[in-house]
């Protein structure tokens, strides 16, 4: 019997003032980068194909991130399509003098396998093995529905 | 009469090497950034303001970007709210060689004014001048209350 | 009849603290790398071919920039000669709090086309459309003189 | 009771083609500089105070790491003295294409914690917990008295 | 008698792959960055004082300069006026491969004294200790010359 | 008879807000990096072979480094081996407003020559041309035989 590959990652990364906006706090446009990242990693541990981006759900800054704070992403391959996956992240950041932990942010992003002539390629099916994953492949399942028909909708003048 | 401030923005930038990825296209983590960078840019040309980032619509990403393309970011305030707004981001790339140009993606990014007191504060009311702007205005109102309800359902596991 | 190329380029950034110095402006170094960025995506949105930069004209920094401003460079093609041609680009700063523009600082960049055998190739010639081009052109030919003249005396001791 | 900091963290990141030397392998350079945050994140998450380095002990780059492996450091504090603290970390790579996971380097780090007036002061004793966390401070208090003889020695022509 | 400061700095960096073009070449771009720091470094070496960036003189890219070269940059003040200074810097690369030397650019950087009010302050006169040193500073007078006549000229349309 | 290379080198960089901690010292993680590169120059210019790192002995951080500094490594090769070479090198910085130059660090990097396949080739060996360098190569001899038996012992838990 083969062994299961990990559906699962958690990267940190300590933020530092080169992060930070005019007001001192972490750039959105920063933490968008890091996400992707994240996703990627987490996608490419479970199939061992390359991935590219097709889609970042709607993300909330929620809270300001400081400088000086650990920054945490816990991402999880939720839903695996024919040749599509997503993987949702839950941010915390950790006040390392205090020991607090926030949650500041949680998104969804969309992954596809990408073969040597840069078409989609098939990725393995997702075995749902507790009813916390089966809850969160059917709330994917009904995130994908609507992506598909903001999807259409989406054109711009 | 005082003279009416810009309401829109241009940012282009050369694809180099370092922004891509293992297949040698733009990485969407890059992407994200730069369109956050251009939504304040936009935004504070108009009000004048501190602003940081409230929300990035669904991003997707249509089309491959490639190394050596110029990208170019088009946006405009569409929607001012009493304390936030909504800029529109139309991303185009230009191929230096052949000079055809593609429309790879549009998104949306919600900024909100901030105070001294880290507060958010009032931004002036965009005069709606022609029928583009108030069909601009009226559909980033409808996007608003997508944004509302989602945010309501965000919360994650 | 073939659709003409473009022959100009706008390209803007906004000022970060990465890019000061210790009395808080930003760089003259980093205004050079950016400068010769853009006379790049100016030179090759002109004429499709791999550039490289063979001089930078003196370049005066008449006024400080600051952080938080808005900098955009105005890039035109002024002048083409077999293989090479001449860039002009002009500086200004715009204050997004205030609104206010200052012109900082204009150059002139000399680039050269470049064939698969890194050999210098022609590149296509400049209509002269206006009164305008035509003065740009005659004031690149005197610059291209002082060039010259200058190269040959420059090799130091 | 009060809640007992983390004394552990675990810090990932990507390999991406801009760490590589000209062999295309990850430069060490960089790996110490990943080494030295990694430690700082340990050490301040279990006092909550102001640590700089105080020293790396050797460090043997026994396996090359590849561009598109995970690199992962698991850090410890193996020892508490009055006002510093050695971190051990265990560095990984995971090959995400196969899922093979190579150890490939540990080293120890010793950071000292500093007050405001930049002078080092006092960092919480560490309780030792289970014979793991004995054995890991026995061998740590060895590897200080080895750097204490060393340092004595080190000033260079 | 006091002990009379540095007036010349050497500044080496090896060449890698970031800092390359599309044909693999170093960029004009960054070199022109490098050179302003070297001439900063010189300058506030000689006088102790803040500096900013006046001029830069026409900077010729006579050869290539190839990823995996050590560039080294000599930087001489070669003038001091009232309040500002002439700094030349005479670049040259060695392949590490076969030792080989080439000179590839020289130019001439002017520097101006800062005080705490952000206005120019006197820089300690330069003696002039030998017939080499002698020349530069003729030399430097007459390129001073033509900057100020060039900068009347300068204001572009 | 043939010309023989160079081996030692001498780098030097400013100490920028960039390289800051949160305490406003330069990281030790930086200092790192550019310690490796240096080596690998320095390593490069004696043998003209493709070089990667071996190990790095004990650094100790003795005293604070500060922005503004300029930083300089002086690198020289003491001893060869048949396939790998120790590269002492001195640090030193230099406060630009006072001249005052502090010794900060002493450290040693081991590092191998590859040839095309990835293994290990010869380096030539090292004429000892006087008492200075007879002493160098004799306490890196020592410094060999307790890095071998440090690194027997090496592999942790």
């Amino acid at each position: 019997m083969s062994k299961e590959r990990g559906r699962t990652v958690e990267m940190s990364e300590i933020m530092v003032p080169q992060m930070a906006n005019l007001l001192g706090n972490v750039h959105g446009g920063w933490l968008l980068g890091f996400l992707d990242r994240t996703a990627y990693v987490c996608g490419a541990r479970y199939c061992g194909l390359n991935l590219v981006t097709l889609s970042v759900d709607q993300v909330f800054f929620k809270e300001p991130i400081y400088v000086g704070e650990l920054l945490t992403c816990y991402a999880t391959v939720n839903y695996v399509g024919k040749t599509s996956m997503e993987i949702g992240i839950r941010v915390t950041t950790e006040n390392l003098k205090t020991g607090q932990i926030r949650h500041t942010n949680t998104c969804y992003i969309t992954m596809v396998a990408i073969g040597d002539d840069q078409k989609p390629i098939p990725i393995p099916a997702l075995t749902l093995r507790n009813e916390d994953e089966k809850r969160r492949f059917q709330e994917a399942l009904i995130r994908r529905q609507m992506r598909l028909a903001l999807y259409k909708d989406k054109d711009p003048s």
